[in-house]
């Protein structure tokens, strides 16, 4: 059985793309037509999924926006995930940015792998290694551990020196060591394509990137897949959101989120010369 | 209106004590005759709500062993709560450690505060100003910021030492800019009585400590209180979960809780005089 490294990789090598599709649904952005009932959402987001897949290396709902929505939220994200698995071979990450005690981490893993079904999930380290560990036990699911991020206040902690380096690269020397199971990887914002040289630098080689912060963040595709590929040119997945997923107002959101997927993959592709 | 750490502190000041009582519910350590099923769980945890009421200053569930149930758990934490809110006058935390960008911290806090009717939240601070923001727009509700946690490896990042102090300490300057509203306090625990004592020293008065780490992690209910309070001896709120919670594995699992959060209350009443 690979590691959920080697599967993520091997799935962007065979489709040559690395376009992550984030799924945040947003209720306030549907485009016109869609119904705001749990099937209108299911339906909108089962013809996304569809219409992206040959351009998807990954999906990544982010729990936060099914949260918002409550109970029924949370089915909704179950049927989403159903949905992913069922048309498509592409892995899903549950972005949950997670962090707690050993003991309570195990059952948010339980809660990610298990009852949402996710193949990978992002954690926050601030907590250490035992909030981490609990997401790592099967090598088949994957964890991405927040270094530099791509929000406006991200150097509030992540910037500040220690012993004259910036602690995201700490964070990046501990993903080094925590990755003994081929099963971790780090997110990395593309709105600091420096940093995540860096990061990169400090990960070596076939660690996965997940990297947010493109499109409506501002980040550029094809800065970004530079500063996240390794030495191979690989090992790193770019996250697009509303730019995907929102990218007609109108009722041709399906057709106009394939062409943002593939556009994007293609600005990747120029970038780096292959995918 | 009072803000959250004001209704707090005067909650704590009228019923003289500072238990925070923790209802993480571990499925695996129900008392016998308590059954698995989702009523089942609600009474058993109706019961030691009501029964704990006399001693607690405050409820805390931690959302990951309700969500390791799924759809069913995040039922029973909704009842829960609103059961708390029903029987008691004392705020609910919801334990959640959310820490996202901005635009998605919006939905965790509608979510939190909104479907599942939270007083306050835990979140991490590793995203920095804007993952923390949005819990802090409306003064009445609370924020409870990572600082030093009661985990083993709570030091992998929060012992790091920027420019002689360690990183928790400039967690705690953030919390101060972060308090404008007067509904930001910190997460310290218990395990670690001095970082405590230093943490307080850095936010001053006033800003309230919730300290896990008593009874199963092992830290000293006494010695937290001392670390904890502040010039006034106040500020803070100690929690207990598996203690109290699974205080019996009989039938008496109610008394046992309420006896359990009573000594709790009498050991930290010894300790610093009054509560």
């Amino acid at each position: 059985m690979p590691s959920f490294n080697e599967r993520l990789e091997s799935y962007c090598r065979k489709k040559g793309t690395r376009v992550c599709v984030g799924l945040d649904l947003d209720r306030d952005r549907l485009p016109q037509g869609v119904s705001h009932t749990k099937d209108g959402m299911a339906s909108f987001l089962a013809e996304v999924i569809e219409a992206t897949e040959p351009f998807a290396a990954a999906y990544k709902p982010n729990v936060a926006f099914y949260e918002a929505m409550g109970i029924d939220g949370m089915r909704l994200l179950e049927t989403l995930v159903a949905h992913v698995h069922a048309k498509t071979e592409a892995p899903v990450i549950l972005d949950a940015k997670r962090g707690d005690v050993g003991h309570t981490a195990k059952h948010y893993a339980e809660a990610l792998f298990g009852r949402f079904a996710a193949d990978a999930v992002t954690v926050s380290p601030y907590m250490g290694w035992d909030a981490v560990a609990p997401f790592t036990e099967d090598p088949a699911k994957g964890v991405f551990v927040l270094t530099r991020t791509s929000n406006p206040s991200a150097g509030d902690l992540q910037d500040l020196e220690v012993g004259r380096r910036p602690l995201y690269l700490h964070v990046a020397d501990l993903v080094k060591e925590w990755n003994g199971k081929g099963n971790v990887g780090v997110v990395a914002g593309a709105t600091g394509p420096e940093e995540m040289a860096k990061v990169r630098k400090t990960v070596g080689a076939g660690v996965p990137f997940l990297v947010p912060g493109v499109g409506a963040q501002g980040g550029d595709p094809g800065a970004a897949a530079r500063a996240a590929a390794d030495a191979e040119g690989g090992a790193f997945i770019v996250n697009a959101g509303r730019s995907i997923l929102f990218a007609s107002e109108g009722r041709d959101y399906a057709k106009a989120a394939a062409s943002a997927a593939e556009a994007l993959r293609d600005r990747m592709r120029t970038a780096i010369g292959k995918l």
